[in-house]
């Protein structure tokens, strides 16, 4: 299975894919798979309501036909649009960025929080997170003054405000932080060096994950 | 952080001990931390009972104690000896075979089974997965006829004796198949194309799961 | 709130909407809001797989926009796609039929079993039943030999197939048995009869609900 | 099956039966059956406490005896007292205020809360609710300063500290009121205005669900 | 709390409540309370169905208040009849059979079953066993032919079919036993020692935890 | 079975050991098993930490083998180290003071709180409470300023302390607090008086546990 590992962005934004691109770099594995990251260039520039998520699912699933000759497919957004149906299309592995993120963070501590990028997903990710089965390991997911995914690697504003709210679910016991949204790679070790607790960027969990489903 | 990642076998063998370094060698990462999997000399041939997990828990706590040049540990033993002990004995990462293997099925499918090394094994891993909160998504664990570590990669008919337990998982549901102990390395890939299903090495999930928590 | 209680029917199949609408009958309510079934002309067919149901969700998305002269919109099929996306499009009543069909035979007997159209919706149905948190209470869903909405009310192959797998689950303590389809409405006073049990017709269900949550 | 819905007030007040009768008139189905409200003459003046929901229990069994012409029974009390010994006494559906409550909630929203009528009852509630299985999906019992069933349709202090305590459920996440009391029915649809989310009447709710449960 | 600790029998029988009696012969405690044995003389002549428990939970409520002069009251039937009354009678321990002797068999092992005395209360049990929480360590709960009380402490055909009942427990990984009913004690150890598992007798499980609720 | 009910205090505290005697004193059974209880005097002189309680493990095991005169064993610390393995090592009963302390709690009220030693050991108590299927029924674990097992029976700072949590607890909904540790024996019945609510001390729970384990 020589085909990359394909991270389906399903916004419209490049700047977003080609920093999920660049967080995928230090996993380059020797002799392994390459990561190509795409976005659907007729999708939404963000994925923030229900129905960007509904609509997404379509085309991750029409991404996932267009492109048999890959090993492995990462849905790369925390809404995890797409999954099951993605799922239904391909033999080969694909995983989705709030659960390789939520199932890292569980490999990491016993109980886990979530920063998410505005407040309209908490409710959204809640379903899913019930749906896993793992919602009596989450202290909470707090949201962002409404971030956007292109900004959460750069601002200093976002920085400190993720600090804050980790802050408060590390007082409430969680012991591993989950960054709710693709993009905050770049200050993901940072946050971690802040926080004195595991921070998990889904992007590179993902990646990591993907990495140990194509092995042969 | 550029310590080895260290996989820590609680018991004696050189062979397993040599067969883990062996499932990891596809896992390496360009420029990244190399894999090093250690045996305990002192500690038991295999861990099968309660004791021995017992006992194996403090050897891996005082092994992590000696080894503070490692960017992270693995416990390389199906029952996680001493993963508590350990993550409270260093801020690095540490994972645990049966935790990131169970979590690599929980990112492939709905529903996991897992093939354990013997009947005896199979209570004390649940009282695990109950404490992991996940019981609800495993369809059942089934046991060899207490077949070793040191053949599970080799043995045809312990490979037969997992294929048709395998099956019968799947039968009941399972979307993936998780394997129980550390030596089916050799057979995953096999295993997988008998049985139409995502079979896991809890070895290599954790090597994967590693990088991706080392990553900076 | 003087408008329709809108049926969506995801799929294309008028026999199928004209059986929600005759299923509806025997509720109508005196000075209350009418029944109207709609499908939709461009989906697919039937609403078989996971593609099926994800593209369903968009078009479910697109007729309650189409439609805000409505007082309450029920999707009218057992996978409830669209459900999340349609009630963050209104402030109106959206009702599933699988969840609408679950709470009722919740409100019967301690636990309930489904009898599914056919084994491919079982596994997507399971995720579902978790989110709502109810799995718990779940006997099990057993699958007819992939039968067709549009005969479920009429063939009495699958009526004794239905009494067959209704009998299983009752056997194994199901106080209730939820019909997994649209359609079954005919025959579901003669299901009750011969198995002595509550059998609940999601269609009705549905509609009974939707007249509780749009009563002034 | 053309005998009565009957509505059991397990107390002894006629205004509470009457309002109950009233809440009911809105849901009159054409050539269905007909509602009936009754209250048990020599019952407690109202179900305050463990004792009453004993006692009453008794008398809900000896109603339901008394009463073989039912086409099905609803306990019309937030305690659903006597709802399995009923359940063992008729093959009839028999529906318990509290379960038909908290179940359309769950149809209408993730998250539910709940305005008790004064603070004894919530504790006893829970425990019905972990029985149900569906604690996970309630936010909070909150509870009025011990109001009562006559008042709760009618007091505007009653319904300000109603809008009170809605509000702090629905700023924790509940996307569903339920009102804990049969007697609220004038004042729900003004309730669900102010607050901006689905408010249930239990008896509005069972009422529904009843005639569901006996269509033919 | 000088007082004795009074076990409510709530059925009529006088030799069910003379075993109970003798099951706590050997719990006295030196300088400790004495245990008592009552019926209810009125009460019906065994708690078979929903209606008798309902019936009786108003009888133990009667009895509890009628003897303010005990330091602690069980109630002597496995369906735990009036528990939640009692305890708001007194602020003195009540403790359940039921109860006690599922509690019991969780500090003995992990997994547990139940043998009832007859089919008919498998389900009532389960809506308090679920109730508990505990629903998810039970492996099931299996049915004698329904025996009766007076007879399972001496019938040797009952002792038979309880060792048959208990062998499929064990074998499905039950770890501990409950027998679901008064009366069983002159049998316990014997079957002890044929199923080679913990075996708990509750009318002894709970004199014991009611010595342990009484300590001054 | 005539050999002692062994006490096993995992540290090498003798002025703990004596009171774990002192509060069995009222235990005494006419004709019944005695108490004994025995230090580690190897150990160390508290199990504060994860590394304490592994160590513990083995600790307990030996002394299981060492010991195969007894009747029963019960591990006299609150993390229940070595509980797994002793249960493997001998066919008598085995009882935690963690498991006995909860349970016993169980059995008084529907939610319970626990008063912890010090903050160290609140997330590690959450793990073994999730393993056992209990965590639904904890309102909370709140920690004193770090006390000590010698005086928690004794000094009125910790007394006043525990009774600050718990009232934090019971306002919370707790019926019944749980000492976390051995040693406060002799303030139980004083915090009892002073909360009024049920105050469980996990030596005294976890004796007269022992005790209806050893009846024959």
């Amino acid at each position: 299975m020589s085909g990359p590992i394909l991270f389906i962005n399903p916004n419209s934004s490049q700047s977003v894919t080609d920093g999920i691109a660049r967080a995928l770099v230090p996993l380059r594995i020797v002799d392994g798979p390459a990561f190509e990251a795409v976005c659907i260039a007729h999708g939404p520039p963000t994925i923030a309501s229900a129905e960007d998520a509904a609509r997404a699912a379509v085309n991750v699933a029409d991404m996932v036909r267009a492109r048999p000759d890959c090993s492995a497919y990462v849905i790369a957004c925390f809404s995890d649009p797409g999954l099951e149906v993605a799922r239904s299309l391909t033999s080969r592995p694909v995983l989705g960025l709030q659960e390789a993120g939520i199932l890292a963070a569980l490999g990491r501590a016993d109980l886990f929080g979530i920063v998410a990028l505005g407040p309209a997903s908490v409710a959204r990710h809640r379903l899913r997170i019930r749906q896993m089965g793992v919602l009596g390991r989450m202290v909470d997911e707090l949201p962002l003054d409404s971030a956007s995914a292109e900004d959460v690697g750069h601002s200093d504003a976002i920085f400190e405000q993720t600090v804050h709210l980790g802050r408060r679910l590390k007082d409430r016991g969680a012991g591993a932080l989950v960054l709710g949204c693709a993009g905050f790679a770049p200050r993901r070790a940072a946050l971690e060096a802040r926080l004195g607790m595991a921070v998990i960027d889904p992007v590179q969990a993902a990646g990591a994950m993907a990495i140990g489903a194509v092995l042969r």
